[in-house]
C-alpha cells in the first residue's frame, strides 16, 4: 500500500519518540526531528509506510551511532514472553480448537511494537495478553486452516522481538516441516531478527532465514535474492504485523495477514477498529481465485 | 513560550487538517503538507506555535487564494452563540458571584478552536458548554476580581470566533468604560476579527481595535504601532486562549490568561489537565512583585 499523508505526522511523531528512546540529548533529537521533516518533505507517497520507517531509523542509527539501539529492549520483551510461554502453551493444548487460540495469541502479542508505541511497558503486554484470550479475531480460520493443510511450502514471516517467542505457539500448531520462519536482515526499531528467533528456540523447530533487509516490513525488491527466491517458492505466506501488511497488501500471492490494528489509515482501510485482532486473507489473490471459479 | 520538539507533529497535523477543511483537492493537501514540512525542518524553535501557525496559515491562504476560509465556520458559530448568550446571562445574572461564572463560562467556550479541532461540530459545544457551569477554574478568582478593581485601563485580548459572543458575557462584568477588547488584524484559522466583534455586539459595549497581525496569538512585535501603545498603556491585560498564552506568557506585563488547555505540551508545561479550565497570572509579574516586597 501507499503512505496517506495521514501517515505523515506519525512519522514525524514516531522520529521524535525513537529519538527519545535512543538517546537523552536533546540536540541529537531536535537534529534527527529536522531530518526526518527533510525526509518526508521529499518523500515519494507511492511508497509504504515501513519504506519511510526504514529511511528514518537508519538516519537515527547513523546520528547516534547505535547499530542496534533497541537491543536491551527486545531482549526484555523476549525474557518477558519466555516467561510467560509455558501457561499459554497448557491454555492452548487444552483448547479444542488449538490453531484458533494459537492464532489469537500470535496476533495479540503484536502489541510489542515500539514503532507505534515507543513507551510500552511489560505490564500493558502481560494484561493485553490475557484480555486477549477470549478476544475474537476478524477473518475465517477454516480458511486459514485449510491453507495450512494444502500447503507444500509455507513462509511465516516475522514480525517484533518479544512477540516472536508467542509465534512459537502459532509455528507449534503447523506442519514444521514444510515452515520457514522468516526475520528481518539488521536491526530496524524492536523487529525481530536471528538473534530473536534462537533466543524463542525457533531454530529447534523450523528453518530460519533472515530476508536481507532492515525495512520494518518486507518491501520485496530490498530483500535479498534467496529471500525472494523463498518468497517465491513459497505456496502459503503467514506475515505478522501491521508492517507486513503494509508492504505486501499488493503483492499477489497467497498471504494470510495476521495482524493488531493499530493505526487509523489501516483501520479505515480494512474497515476494522483500531485493537481489533485480523487475520486477513490477500484481497487480490481472492479475486483471481473468484474468477477462476466462475469461469 | 518558545516551540517544542513536540509542537512539531502537531503542527504538521494541524496543517493538515486545515487544508482539507479548505479545500477538497487532494493535490493542494500535498502540496501544503510538503510546504510545512520543509518550514518546521528550518524552524526557529525559539518563536511561539503561534508563529508557526501564521506561517502555515498564510501559506495555506496563498495557495488556495481563499482569503478568509473559515468565515462561514465562524459565522456559523457566532450564530450558535448568539442563540446560546440569552439563557447563559440569565444564569450568570442569578448567580451570588457573577464574575466567576462569567469568567468559566467565557473560558469554556474557548473550546470553538479550529487550530486545536478542525472538524468541530456545534453540538459539541452546546454541550460543553452547559457541562461547563459547574465545573472549577484552577486560578484565583479573587485575584483576578481585585486586578479589575484596581486596573484604570483594561486591554481584554479576544480569541477565537463565537467564542466571543461569550466573551460578553465577563466583558458585561467589568467596568466597561475602562475596558478596550482588541481583535486580530486579519483572519487566521477562526479567530474574532472586527466583524465578529460586532456580530458580537461588542462595538456597543466597549472600544474594540483590532492588533494589525494575523498570527493565531499576540506577537507583539508582529502588532501594529497603535495597538502595542494600548498594551503598554493597560494596567490589566485579559488574555483569551492558548495562542495569547503561548505568545504572551513570557512578556512583563500584569496579565491573566483564560483559557481552556488542549494540549500535552501546555498541560505538562502549567501542571494541569488536558481540558481544565485556566485563569492565571502572569508569574513574571508576580515574581517581580515579590521581589519588590521583600526590597
Amino acid at each position: 500500500m501507499h503512505s496517506s499523508l495521514d501517515c505523515i505526522p506519525c512519522f514525524i511523531r514516531q522520529a521524535l519518540e525513537a529519538a527519545r528512546f535512543i538517546t537523552d540529548d536533546p540536540a541529537v533529537h531536535e537534529q534527527a526531528i529536522r531530518a526526518v521533516l527533510r525526509m518526508a518533505a521529499e518523500m515519494d507517497l507511492s511508497q509504504s509506510p515501513p519504506w519511510m520507517g526504514q529511511m528514518i531509523h537508519r538516519h537515527l542509527r547513523q546520528i547516534t551511532a547505535a547499530e542496534d539501539p533497541y537491543r536491551a529492549a527486545k531482549d526484555r520483551f523476549n525474557q518477558l514472553a519466555l516467561l510467560m510461554l509455558p501457561d499459554l502453551r497448557k491454555k492452548v493444548e487444552a483448547e479444542p480448537d488449538r490453531l484458533l487460540l494459537a492464532a489469537r495469541l500470535a496476533i495479540a502479542s503484536n502489541v510489542i511494537d515500539f514503532a507505534v508505541n515507543g513507551s510500552l511497558l511489560e505490564e500493558k503486554v502481560r494484561k493485553g495478553m490475557e484480555q486477549t484470550i477470549q478476544k475474537p479475531i476478524r477473518g475465517n480460520i477454516d480458511a486459514f486452516r485449510q491453507a495450512i493443510a494444502e500447503a507444500e511450502k509455507i513462509l511465516y514471516l516475522a514480525d517484533n522481538a518479544g512477540e516472536i517467542v508467542f509465534d512459537r505457539l502459532l509455528i507449534e500448531q503447523l506442519p514444521r516441516e514444510r515452515v520457514t520462519l522468516a526475520v528481518r536482515g539488521a536491526p530496524v526499531i524492536n523487529d525481530a531478527t536471528q538473534r530473536d528467533a534462537k533466543t524463542a528456540g525457533l531454530h529447534d523447530l523450523v528453518e530460519v532465514i533472515d530476508n536481507g533487509s532492515d525495512a520494518p516490513g518486507t518491501i520485496l525488491t530490498d530483500c535479498s535474492p534467496a529471500f525472494q527466491r523463498q518468497f517465491n517458492q513459497a505456496d502459503l505466506i503467514i506475515a505478522k504485523g501491521q508492517g507486513n501488511f503494509e508492504t505486501l497488501s499488493d503483492v499477489p500471492a497467497n498471504i494470510f495477514f495476521l495482524f493488531k490494528v493499530k493505526c487509523p489509515v489501516i483501520a479505515r482501510q480494512i474497515g476494522a477498529e483500531i485493537g481489533s485482532l485480523i487475520l486477513r486473507q490477500n484481497r487480490i489473490l481472492e479475486t483471481v481465485r473468484t474468477e477462476e471459479d466462475g469461469a
